[in-house]
Parts: C-alpha cells; structure tokens; sequence
C-alpha cells in the first residue's frame, strides 16, 4: 500500500451493512455432506471467516505485505522468499498493484501473475492490491474476472496514485476506493473479500481526520470486509484511530501496518511516498547511524517489537500486517521474537495443499511429483475437478505439457555456475554421476569441496523423512541406483509426530516403504529376477525413455503408499503410486537429465554425451513394499540384485 | 427348466457367431481408470465371463435351479434357502417362468420378483427364465424391460408348454425359443446373456434327434451365450450329446442338468412332465425302497454323486447344473461330496454385496444396517449412485421410507408363535427385556427354556465376530444397555483372517471399535458426564425416538470404522459411521420394538406397555472408540457410568 495513494471519496453511503460479520456463502449447511474430510478449516473458509475465528479464539496472527519484482530472476527469488516466510504461518500475503509494471498482464513479474503463484503454487492465502483510478470500468472488470479466474479472493481496493497534476474526477468514472468497492459488489456480488486502506493519521488529500475517517465509514458501508491501515510510528497513534472509527460505527476489523525501519533511505524514500512525518525522537536515533545498516535494521526491529507489544497488549489488536519491502531478515526477527513466528510442523496434508479453490477438496496426488510440488500443480491447473478420496476420481488423468522448463515457477533457484559446482564442472564416466548423487545424500562436500544442496529432480536439502534412510540411500546411490524419491514405512505413528505426521491431531498415519530411482539396463535385468521372489509384496512398475514399460501392478489399479486415520473422519489417502501418471513423470524425469543438466554442457563435450547416455538407456523404476508392518524389504530387494550380478553364474 | 417344456424351432441361421467368447463390453480398457478398487472380478463381468474366466483357470462350478414359490410365506423361506445355498458358491443361481403365476408382476411369488430378491438382496447372480409362446411381442418386451430394470443380466429362452392341444405356430409369432432369442438380441443388443436349453435325448416332441440338434445350433447362432441340459440318467447320453454338438459347429459351453433323485413320487412327476424314461437299473433299485424316503434320497445322492464324477473325469465339463426342486439336503450333500461346496471365508468386503449392476462400484455403506442389510438395499434402491471409496460422494443421501415392515424380504423367519416363546408370552418389566438381550448373547435358554436366535434388529444368530465380544456384551445387557450392533477393534489383521478378514489377500484390515445400544435416560445422563473425560477418544451420537440428539461429531462428518490395506490399491473403508444416516436409521431401530416386538400382544396388555414404554423413553445410543491401536476403551466408558450411576453422591 505504500506504494498507492489513496483518497477517500464522497460516494453517497450505502445501505449494505459492515460485511466483516455476514456469514459466507461456502460454510452454508448444505456442506455438511461435502465430499471431502475436513481437514483443514482453513481451506474451506474465506479470509474473513478465518480472521473472526481467529479472533475469537483469541489468536494472534499476522500478515505480510510484498511487491511484484522487476525482473524474472527477482520473481524466482521471491517465489522461494514466499515459501521461507510462509512457514511462519501468516493469515495471508498481499501483492501490491504496479500501474507502471503492466500488473494485470501475464509477465511473470505482473501483480497478477505474482499473486496467482502466490496462491496456487505456495498455498498461500493472498490479497491482490487493485487501483482504479485512470482507468475504465471494463479494464477493472476484466482485471477482476482474471483475478476469479486464477482462483484470487481477496481484493484490496485502492485509488490509486492520479496521473499527473492536472487529474480531476470523472463523472462516473472511478475517483475513489469506494467507486472500486461498490463496483466489485455489484458486478462480483459476495464472491471476493475486499479490503480497504486506513489511514492513522488521516489520509494526506483529505480536507481534515474526520473528514477521512467519513470516508472509511463509507468505504466499510459499501461493502468493504476489513481494514488495513498504513504505517505509524507510534502506537498511540492507531490506538487513537481505532476508537475513532469504533466511534463512528466501524465495526469491521482494522489491522495496524506495521514497517520495521530496515535502512536510512528506504526510510526517508517510504516517507516521501506516504507523505508522513517521522517522529523526532526516531530521526534523532537514526541520523548519527544513518550510515551503518546493521545498526539501523537492529533499532527498527526493537522499535517495531515494542510498538507491536503494545498494540497486541491494549487488547484492540488481533493481527498485525507487515510492510517487508520483499526483505525477510527484519521482519522474521520481529515476529520471532513477538512469538508469532509459528514453523507448525503439523500439515493438513503430507504435501503442500494450493490454495485455489479449485482445489479445496484435493487430497490426493502421485508420490512421483513430491519434490516437485509446483511442477505438478502446474501441469494439472487444466484439471476441473481434482481427485478427493480416492486417486480413481479424478476425471482427468491428462497431464499438461511441461516443455518450457525454463518456466519461471519452475526454474532452479541457484544459478548455473553453482550447479556445476555442485555437478560437476566436467564429467569423467557414469561413476562421477553415482557421486554427485551419493553426495547430495550424505551432505558432504564433493570432491571439489562444494556440497550439492540441490538436484534436477529435487530444488531442495533432502527432506528430514528421507534423513531417516540416509544410510541405506547413500549405500545404494554408490553403487548406481540413482535414487531421486523414496519414503520409509510407518506402521501406525501419531499424527504429530514430528517428522513424518500430518492432519489432524488423535490420528495415526501409516505409510508403504517406496523407493524411486534410475538405473543401468544390466542392473534392470538381475532386479526383474530377484523381483519375482518378492512377486506378492512388492509392487514395480520399470520404464526407459522410449516408454517400454514393465510392471507387476494388477490392472493399472493406483497403490494407496500414504493414509492416515483420524478421529471422527474418513479415511485420507493422500499419497497413491498410480500407474497411468507414471509414465506422465517418467517424460518430466527423464528430461530433467537434459534440460537441467546435460544443458550445462557444451554440446559434444564428454559430460554432456554421459548425462545423454544415461538418458537415453537407464531407466527409472519404482518399488513399492506392500507389507508396512514388517521391515522395509526393498533393501533386501536391493542387495539381492547386487549378489546376483556379483554371482560367477551371472 | 423341468416345468417348461420346449421345442426347439426351425427359425432361420443368423450370421451372429456364437456368443460364448465374445468380449464383453464391460471388461475394456476405458475402465482400467475405474473409480473402484476391483476388489472382486466377479462384480463387473458378465456372466458368460465369468464362466470362461473359470474355465480358462481349471475352476469347476455349479448353479441352482429354483421354481417360484406359491405363497408370500413359502417366498421368505426361498429366500432364506437363497442365503444358506449361496453361501457354497453357485456360479448363478435361476428362476423357472411360471406362466400359471403371473410370472411378470409384482407379486412377491412372481418369476420376476422373486430373481429380483435373489440378485438385488441376496446378491447372487441370477437368470430369469422367460417363455414366449402363446404371449405377444409387447408382452415379451415389456417383460424384459422390466428385468433389465431391475437389474436382471441374464435370460433364459424357452419356448414354454403350448397351451392346450390345439396350439398351431403362429405367423410372426413366438413359435419356438429360438424366436425369443432373436428377439432379445434385436430389442436388446447385447444387454443380457442369454441362455438355451439342450435336450441330450432330443426334445419329446422333436422329428428326430439330429433335426433337433439342428434346432439348437440355430438358437445359438442367433446369439445364445450358452447351454443347459435337461436332466438324464446316464453320463454317457450327455457326453454323446456334446460330442454331437461340437460336430456340428456348437462351441459355446453347455452345462449338465443334474437331477439328485430325492423321492420316489417327485420322480414319477417329474419323468411325467418331461417325457423322459427311467433307466431300467435305476428303477430296479427304486421300486423295493419306494416308501422309504431316505433311503431313497440316499441312493439318489450316490448316483448324482458317481455321475457327475464321470462327467467332471471326462474332462469336457466344468460346471454342473442342479435341479433343486427347491430343496436343500441332497443338492446340498452331492456339491459337498464333489468338493464343488465351497464356503469361502473369504469375502470381498464386510458385507455382502448386491448383484445389481448399478451397485457394483458401491463400497461403503453406514454401519447402522449390518444386521439388516436386505432392509439398507430396499431403503436405497432408489439411489441413482452408490458410495464408492468416501461415503461422502454419496449423491443421495435421502433413505426410502420403510413403512410396510411386512415387506416380504424384510420379513421375519420365525412366526409369531416362536418369537413369543422366544421374547416372551408375557413381559414383567423392563428387566425381563433385558434378560431377551442377554440370552440373545449367550445363547443360553431363556426362563422357559427357549434359546433366543433372533431379535427385532437381528434375525440371525450372532454373528462370530461378535461372540467375541460375548462376554462383555452379556455384562453390559443384564444392567440395561441393551446392545444391537458392536464390532471389535482391530489393528492391522491379516485380510485371509478367517473371522474378521475380507478383501484380496496380501492384505491388512482395520476397526474402530463400536458399541450400538438402546437405553434409559437415566443411563444416559450419567454417560454423558463419562464421556466428558473420553472426549476426544470417543465419538458418540445419542437420540431418542423424538429425534432429540446429542453427539460430539465434527460437522456430521462418518467417521471411517473398518478399512483395508491391500497390495497394489487404493484404500478401501467399507463400513462408516454416518451421522446423517444414523437419523434414518434411528427411526427404523426405534419403529422395530413396535413392529416387530410389541405387536405380538394385544392392545393395552402390559407386555405392549412396557414395549412401548422403552420405545418412548429409552435412548439409542453409537459409540466409537478412535484409538484403534490401544485396547477397546468402550466397556470401561459403560463401567465408568454404572459406577457413577452406583456412587452415593450420585
């Protein structure tokens, strides 16, 4: 909001009621049948819902607020910056709209497209910011049924900075926020909550404080959800505010912004913009350090703590709304150390739920995709409905293309010189591919000294589940078996355990021993042998390049490998081995070995011709043991392939 | 097929090919993303798959032939005998056309209605014979129509007894069963299998032998899937008689009649009506015994027995049709002796599954009817879809009223005069209730000496799974929580358990413990304040006739009490506790102490009184213990509320 002047207008007030309390669409009875357990309250309610629930139960929560970055580099940083603070569990993020930066475009910087990766890719509850002054109806029209369209449900409706001096109000035309209000109520009706900016100190434009907090009264009657206000630097100064609005009939929440001072000319840039005055007693601080940065973040942290203690402490205040300027270093300090900072190591689900609402019923997806969430999510954002219960359900088993892997949501996030640090700047045999894998699986540095932290398949550290093989992993990863996905078995764990729980809590989660990984022909042939005196446990499903395909698995019938049973609920599955999709991720996994990594290479040179020749005849295989209450026998599986090829007959 | 005799026609060879391995529509590809685990072949092939299916894999077979019955009371006993028999295994069972009996109506001893109940609540696949002559076309059409929406697959098509002597062929008529069969296959496609009858010493009233073997080729190239032979008395005429058929083209299966001679004057009938002659040796041996009924069914045994070894030995059959006439000791003896009566402990699911089609994909169902299954169908035959995988993607939750509990299939075994005896000629008060129950549960004789096989919810004995709660179950009766449904928790058993297994092997299966019982409001309150310590363990749903209902569920969600893990597929969670249908089932729980138990006296006696009163003030009371892993909490929850319902302060 920093960035967009707003003004409030004069808009006759309208007779609909303070929409902050009026009960939404979606938590009507006639869900009570809905199709699917629920999980997560959550991912059924509106933002709105959620802040009155969590207000009532007397939690506190937070927000945070970001901006579209300029470049398509910076938009991959931000994703994973979206991913990191997401942990901490805000109520939701908001994206700030940039009439300079094209922001209802497709450009993968635009507020638009920022906002949908924001939601459907990290899951994250999201606001987008929207302006309307300078612009016609049927532009702020097609803007809003984009933002439906993408699954966006939560509109911050704005003015906007006017377009030069010279700007006057049209008749008809969109002069204020409440212009923008009206217009989403009458042409969106209930479907979006909005949210409309406050301003503690009244808003610069405005004839007088009253006459601004008029204003807001008029934004709230024509159908505003809540309030977010701009910055402060005292608390007084929103403590005031809100028992002015209280005063005049504002019942709705209003959400402090809070801006932990993060540098000297952010500072006085921000100020410029907002057209506030800082407070003598920050600028005396603040000039003598003005050129130690450290010194300025730790200040602006402490500051920011203690207004916000004081705020949560007056006991007006329920939720507080970050202004990170996209930086995460002062702003996780502050919420840490408010102890807001929630790492809830419980999930509703083993995997990252998105949160289109397209997809609130989701509950079940191939395990191929575990370490690739988005990928996933991007190649079945086509799909009408998802799978819930069971696998089976899904309507549409066709996955989308992904030939762009270059794909912003999808790129690696560290760049090329540190991948072949981690790689291998040249390639000697199929043996020095066994080693970077071996590698990424204990953590230790390679013979370079660099640790591999990410693979093709696998943006990140090993998961801490997968910790719980590493000695077996890194056993087989030597000799060849190039594991890239695997999961142990789980024979009845709580539902909060640490590690490997999920869903809600009085529940047990169980899970089959799964091990995915490429391999060499000669390997594949000794594996098929040992296989068939496993033939009744372990379920396999072979494929190379070309799609020649092998499999024990009756019918192409899916494998339930992840299920949980709760009280009260029925039975969640969230995690199948399903054979169709199978060969959808044998193309993606086959071709991360060019398009990420062959591709580092010089055409012709020897590293790139390894990695094409392991492309072109390995083949990945998945194992799944179907006995979870006995001990993982796909080790066993494992050894027993090696002393066959090992054996003199062989 | 004994009673309708039949003549093979002279309708002219179609190009159809024989049908016996024709692919069936249903087993394509398009349905290997079928949204229901296949947990049973069985359940989605046809017929004439089905017997190829076990003719490929060396499985012998055997199918019951039935005749309708002539009253409503005789209806419920064949239904009761459809139980017992189907429990060894019939490939199908079917039901002869009697034309005398208004074989197409409702009537609850009509041919239609009768396969009807076998198909639908006893799940047994079914043929309906039909006959076409002396009957017009529309007739015939609106008769198969009927089947079809009934959900029979199967015909059988005979020609039928001409009525009278003066029967001439009609022109365009339905002369002959061939006509039938053309007629199916031209209104109906390949809706039904079809089957028709062979005659291994020619038809009675065929030229000769050879012309009607001609006859029978022409029935099935018009589209007979396979064959069944009258009955014989000699292996070697049947095995001629298939010698005879494959040298003239017939390929699809022909199946045995087999008549276990199982008296003397049922004989002499049945020689009678199908002009058939007695071997002399046979005769020989039946004359001298002919008033001693066992001896002569014991004879009758040993040649069905000797016969149908030839016939299996010869290696040309391998499935064996059984003329029943409606009984069940010989038929019974003769598949024992065969080694063909196989009562397989194995069962797909926890219940047994109907043979409509439209329910094939159903498996969950509330748990509330696991004693009344037949009654859980009829209330949901209306159903347009069937749970399958979550009980929430039930479309339709609305249950049929259940008004007529003289509903001839839901109908008690037992007459009134033994349920008196049983329940009862005289109740003093609630206790001598509670004593019914307890006997009920031990299997002790009541104060008369009578032992208590069924109850109102009940018209069985225990089942097993139950006796092992027996104990426990006879404590918690005698003090008035009067129990109709429990089922054992189980954590992780073998799915080949022979007591609480199900499902394919390989596989494990789960319970909830669950407790299900009626009782009185003081009981109640004192639960209610136990239940405050189980809290978030036990689920519990409580109501009273009136509909008053108190339960701790989260947001009417069923709660998942049985489940099974198995190799290779999705989860399968056949059993739910459902809050929406427990309402339903709460007015038909409430209705039988009324229906089935206080109608037995007069009016105003104190024995109604005191069955009304429990009707009016008892609470029917679910329980479910969430913690399958831990022991069964639930006795402890009722042994918490009588020490609290004994302490002084109470």
């Amino acid at each position: 909001m920093v960035n967009e002047g707003q003004q409030s207008g004069s808009g006759s007030s309208s007779s609909r009621s303070d929409g902050g309390s009026s009960s939404g669409s979606e938590s009507s009875k006639d869900n009570s049948r809905c199709s699917t357990p629920v999980l997560d309250t959550d991912r059924h309610e509106r933002l709105r819902e959620k802040m009155r629930r969590r207000q009532e139960a007397g939690d506190r929560w937070f927000s945070l607020e970001f901006f579209p970055p300029r470049t398509a580099n910076a938009a991959v940083n931000l994703i994973s910056r979206f991913d990191r603070m997401g942990a901490g569990g805000p109520l939701f993020i908001d994206v700030t709209w940039h009439p300079a930066g094209d922001p209802g475009s497709d450009k993968e910087t635009s507020s638009m497209i920022i906002a949908n990766t924001a939601v459907n890719y990290c899951g994250l509850e999201t606001i987008l910011h929207m302006t309307c002054c300078n612009q016609t109806k049927d532009d702020i029209t097609g803007h809003l049924q984009k933002a439906k369209r993408l699954g966006l449900k939560n509109i911050m409706a704005l003015r906007g900075d006017p377009a030069g001096e010279e700007w006057e109000e049209e008749v008809d035309g969109f002069n204020h926020a409440v212009d923008l209000v009206k217009h989403i109520r009458s042409e969106f009706d209930d479907y979006f909550d909005i949210c409309v900016a406050g301003y503690p100190k009244g808003h610069p434009e405005a004839e007088s404080y009253e006459a601004d907090l008029r204003h807001l009264k008029e934004k709230v009657f024509a159908g505003a959800d809540f309030v977010i206000t701009q910055l402060f630097f005292r608390p007084e100064t929103f403590l005031k505010f809100m028992r002015d609005c209280q005063a005049i009939g504002i019942t709705c929440p209003i959400i402090p912004g809070i801006f932990p001072i993060q540098g000297y000319h952010s500072l006085r840039q921000l100020v410029k913009l907002s057209k506030l005055e800082v407070p003598q007693e920050i600028k005396d601080v603040i000039e003598p350090i003005k050129d130690n940065d450290a010194a300025i973040r730790n200040y602006g942290v402490e500051l920011a703590v203690s207004m916000c203690r004081e705020l949560l402490d007056s006991g007006m205040v329920h939720g507080l709304h970050f202004y990170t300027l996209n930086r995460e270093v002062a702003t996780t300090e502050v919420l840490k150390r408010l102890g807001l900072w929630k790492e809830d190591p419980r999930r509703p689900l083993p995997w990252a739920v998105s949160a289109h609402p397209k997809r609130r019923v989701e509950d079940v997806r191939p395990i191929f995709w575990a370490s690739r969430p988005k990928s996933y999510i991007y190649r079945t954002q086509e799909w009408d409905d998802f799978p819930n219960g069971r696998w089976g359900n899904s309507s549409s088993p066709a996955f989308g293309e992904l030939k762009d892997y270059y794909l912003f949501y999808l790129k690696s996030k560290s760049p090329r010189e540190e991948l072949l640090k981690m790689w291998g700047e040249e390639l000697t045999g199929e043996e020095s591919v066994f080693e970077v894998f071996t590698c990424y699986i204990t953590g230790e540095p390679n013979r370079n000294g660099y640790r591999v932290t990410c693979m093709p398949w696998n943006d990140d550290p090993l998961a801490t589940e997968t910790n719980l093989l590493k000695d077996q992993l890194e056993k087989v990863n030597r000799r060849g078996i190039l594991t890239i996905n695997s999961q142990p078995n789980i024979n009845g764990k709580p539902s909060t355990d640490p590690i490997v729980g999920w869903g809600p809590s009085g529940g047990y989660v169980f899970q089959k021993a799964y091990l995915e990984f490429f391999t060499s022909s000669e390997i594949v042939t000794a594996l098929l042998k040992v296989l068939k005196k496993y033939e009744l446990r372990v379920n396999y499903h072979i494929v190379n390049v070309k799609g020649q395909n092998i499999t024990n698995a009756p019918d192409l019938q899916p494998n339930a490998v992840t299920w949980g049973i709760f009280p009260g609920r029925e039975i969640i599955q969230p995690t199948v081995v399903d054979p169709v999709s199978f060969l959808y991720w044998k193309d993606e996994a086959f071709a991360l070995w060019i398009e990420q990594w062959a591709k580092l290479y010089e055409e012709e040179s020897p590293s790139r011709m390894i990695i094409q020749y392991i492309h072109d005849n390995y083949y990945l295989v998945n194992l799944v043991d179907n006995d979870f209450p006995l001990e993982n026998c796909l080790w066993q599986v494992v050894d027993d392939t090696f002393e066959l090829l090992n054996s003199p007959t062989q």
